[in-house]
């Protein structure tokens, strides 16, 4: 398979670089030129690689976001999401942020690009999601009936862009923590 | 003042067109020729109207959806809210949804146009929630100190965003109806 030809290391700056440019230029202005230029590699190199833009940037942003929630078992769930919180700081949440604002415009118009980070970004997030919640409900903690237990990805992602768009601000950990505690633990009944 | 050369109907008329392009291209590829093209009127016009982008861009928005909150008053939160939905029809939610989509990443990169989208837009819907908020505590519907009660706009703004996001759909009076009565209604206490 021709990707293994790059070391690990190559791979990882290659996709590095990838996510800087999507975050300073958002994703339509993001060129395969412009990702060759910044990693003194050719375009048929990248090509070669990984067949089109939507599939690099699907690939970049896998690589930079492994599934971190699958090992958190605290034994509760406001344990299990706070949990969640330590794991990421704030500096890392202000470039999901970023990426956020360079990607939403463009999953929408992009089919490929899309369908690449629904598989490779979106489905594995929420099943880790939904592997918390489902404990929570096991425990007794939540009640396996309570309508907004579809909703709790919607709830988070919508904490994100909300307070960029209202507030002007990134989330940070003190606000995802009050917004857990004030709204999404609450819905939950816990 | 110059603004007043243009007839109500002619101003209308660009507003409109300035919006089909925003859904279409994005806030970054949104050029002031492609504007004056659409509308067939002459770059020097827009600029001697409207001074600048970012400001025909936020004064467009303004016009297509003025605030309507703040004369609803059914007499409940939960009628309040569904009043809320019922004022707009699918096809306008897929395109405020087009529009978020188009000035996501615009918004955060341009300062002036923050603040000008700020001031219209953003601050007056606040205000009417904050209205409905406020006469549901004073009827006694909602404790004055849920501290859920300033997450509401995010709550709001998020179930329309994550659901493009994370189902690949615009919202609709069915989800938002769903949402409202699964989560937002909860969080209040209603």
């Amino acid at each position: 398979m021709a990707r293994t030809r790059l070391t690990p290391e190559r791979e990882a700056e290659l996709y590095a670089a990838v996510l800087d440019l999507l975050r300073e230029v958002g994703y339509d202005a993001l060129t395969m030129d412009a990702v060759a230029t910044r990693t003194h590699s050719s375009k048929a190199t990248l090509y070669r690689q990984w067949g089109s833009k939507p599939e690099l940037v699907a690939r970049a942003l896998r690589h930079d976001k492994p599934v971190q929630f699958l090992e958190i078992d605290t034994g509760s769930l406001r344990g299990d999401f706070h949990a969640m919180i330590a794991r990421t700081d704030d500096c890392q949440m202000e470039k999901d942020s970023a990426l956020m604002r360079g990607l939403f415009h463009a999953v929408h118009d992009n089919p490929e690009l899309n369908q690449a980070l629904r598989e490779l970004l979106v489905e594995p997030e929420i099943t880790g999601l939904e592997m918390l919640l489902e404990r929570a409900v096991a425990r007794g903690e939540v009640d396996a009936d309570n309508p907004a237990l579809s909703y709790v990805p919607h709830m988070l992602v919508g904490a994100v862009v909300a307070r960029q768009l209202i507030e002007g601000r990134s989330v940070d950990r003190g606000f995802l923590t009050d917004y857990l505690d004030a709204v999404v633990l609450p819905t939950l009944g816990v």
